[in-house]
């Protein structure tokens, strides 16, 4: 997917270049930068082991004079000790210098695998590149979409645009996923830039709340990696959105943010369908919550809907150890619209028709009912199939 | 693997036999009579979607007036609503008939696939063909043993003799394995035999603590299932095990059950190795086992174990996720004894001869320490390899 001219913020140029972190050769440094300081926010993964990147960011938003994001992946700066941490301060001052900044006012996210230090001769000399190629340009932000993927089959961009008044803001993202995606309170890597003018604690704000709604709602692996990272810059000024119109803002950044997270589980490692969860009746939105994973996270779930296998039972006792409490009595469930459970007993039904029609879905909705209390979400999980296990077992460290 | 004669306890007979609810004709009913009321224990599974033999049981225990256990697999009679609870406690009354017992004196237990009533007419047949073929023997027992597996590929028994006193008890036990495996407070059917005089509430309090250190600290697939049940059946005495004899007895109880909870990850589905993971240095035990839980049932880790590839950074990250607190300034790990992480900083390692390593050892070996607290606990988890997502997506219902 491509992002058209008219989809772009304004104020910001973008560029993605192989540097040799990757020994593929594809792109794997990604540059953003904003012509004048913008407001920055970030959520991070909460994961207790912290990539270095990560803990630099936590320490520079939100901001209202950032200027610049670098990204590498194919190596994510994690367990890497006290030179991990060195080795990111030294990217953003490495980026401040290029472009005529403070360090501060630059962040920094990595991805890749864990427990290696970054080789920064290559690094210095990406940054170099992505410096001299930085264009406010569709083919600019494809490039830089592109350099933050790793085991990622497709390119993770999604953009909406939103009036206000007489005044059309536009709002842009990149996220990398496939592996090691649970987000919890953030997601493996993405950024969201916008126009629009947003005060940093608004920003801020507004972040959390998206990501909850969509990269937090989202798995691959129920592996919460520990370089999440969701950031979001927009345009700093005094007269920052407010009131309905920070309220039309927020719609619109959350539904661009829904958009770009079901591409995660859509192109997880392996992936061939996307369990799309609904669970409703629970006590509270955070049982829900715990419910969905719990059901998603589960192999033998995952397997079924892989195989288009109507098996009802692995997911109605999925939700039943997950921990919140249900109501037996109360429970049940359909599958792409077709109801196999009510009220706690058996519903006859043609499983093999269910079953062609699971195996076309790319897309399995599936919705869970455990009670009569106001508690819901939704939740989209990748299946698990062999080529999941082939490539993480072959994959070599 | 076969027990000996002289494993046997005293006072039981055994017998296990094809009734048809297995398509495919294996045995699938098994009956284990008393020949005397004995005491009766059980553990059970913490699944709110109770199946229900596991309502049936629960009602039946402790209890020091039990006669039978009747087990059948391929069915699992979980989500069939008021028609299973009606078929559990027929099966019993069929057993009860047969052998001259009140109804209440017998305990059943059902695995296989959820919401599909019983074929009660040939689970009738079953129960009068086992109770003609019951032997005090080894083949009786193995007979016994093999009628309750599922998917498994080996019989799965263990016992030991414990001398207190002048007396040598005997202590053995048979379990099924190999899929919807993570049990909680109990494991997925098994049954603990001993002609050791016991009360009632040291039975249950014995057990209990037995399951904790061995069935409820293995996993195949993190799926806690509807039907989890532990028995322990012991000698009805007026002059039960006490004081140091009972802890004589329960050690030796501990160590048969871990013995036996082993053979589950070992024969999980689709297996090649078993993660034997050892968590150190937590807070409290409890922490010590949510960490263990959640790095064993981590695809990524357990793809890492399929493919021996020394993959730390996916050891140490899912610890980090798990949600109890840990240093990670003080967080180290090994495998198959080789130090890769130490005190929050990775060490060099032969990364080639520990995988070659890996590859070859049946039970691969983690050590982890996660700060300095006195929590630990063991854990025992199956591999996830690509026979795993074939079996269980090409399972139809």
């Amino acid at each position: 997917m491509m992002l058209t001219e008219d989809q772009l913020p304004a104020g910001f140029r973008f560029a993605g270049v192989p540097c040799g972190i990757k020994a593929s050769g594809r792109p794997d440094l990604t540059l953003i930068v904003a012509d004048r300081p913008v407001v920055a926010a970030g959520v991070f993964t909460t994961n207790q082991i912290v990539a270095a990147p990560v803990l630099l960011c936590k320490a520079r938003t939100p901001s209202a004079s950032v200027r610049a994001v670098v990204v590498n992946s194919g190596n994510a700066n994690a367990c890497t000790g006290k030179q991990g941490e060195a080795d990111a301060y030294q990217m953003t001052q490495w980026v401040a210098e290029q472009i005529g900044a403070p360090a501060d006012a630059v962040l920094v996210m990595s991805t890749g695998i864990i427990g290696h230090a970054l080789p920064m001769d290559k690094v210095r000399q990406g940054i170099a590149e992505a410096h001299a190629q930085l264009a406010a340009t569709p083919s600019g932000f494809a490039a830089a979409a592109d350099a933050i993927l790793t085991t990622d089959k497709a390119r993770k961009v999604s953009a909406k645009n939103v009036t206000i008044g007489d005044q059309t803001y536009r709002i842009c993202g990149m996220a990398k996923g496939a592996g090691m995606i649970a987000p919890n309170m953030a997601t493996m890597l993405a950024a969201v830039l916008t126009d629009a003018p947003l005060a940093p604690e608004d920003a801020q704000s507004l972040l959390a709340t998206a990501a909850d709604g969509s990269f937090n709602r989202v798995s691959v692996d129920g592996h919460t990696s520990t370089n999440d990272t969701l950031l979001l810059l927009a345009q700093a000024s005094p007269q920052p959105l407010a009131g309905d119109d920070l309220e039309t803002f927020r719609a619109a950044l959350h539904a661009m943010c829904v958009e770009l997270a079901k591409q995660l589980p859509a192109d997880g490692e392996g992936a061939k369908h996307v369990l799309q969860l609904s669970v409703t009746g629970a006590v509270n939105d955070n049982d829900a919550e715990v419910i969905a994973r719990a059901v998603g996270a589960s192999p033998l779930v995952k397997t079924a809907i892989t195989g288009g296998d109507p098996n009802w039972g692995r997911i109605v006792s999925a939700a039943g150890y997950a921990g919140p409490p249900i109501m037996v009595s109360q429970t049940s469930l359909s599958i792409l619209g077709t109801t196999v459970f009510a009220q706690g007993q058996p519903v006859p039904f043609d499983a093999a028709a269910l079953s062609r029609a699971m195996q076309a879905a790319p897309f399995v909705e599936v919705a869970l009912v455990v009670g009569d209390g106001p508690g819901k979400t939704d939740f989209w999980a990748s299946d698990l199939t062999t080529h999941y296990v082939e490539f993480n077992s072959l994959y070599t460290t």
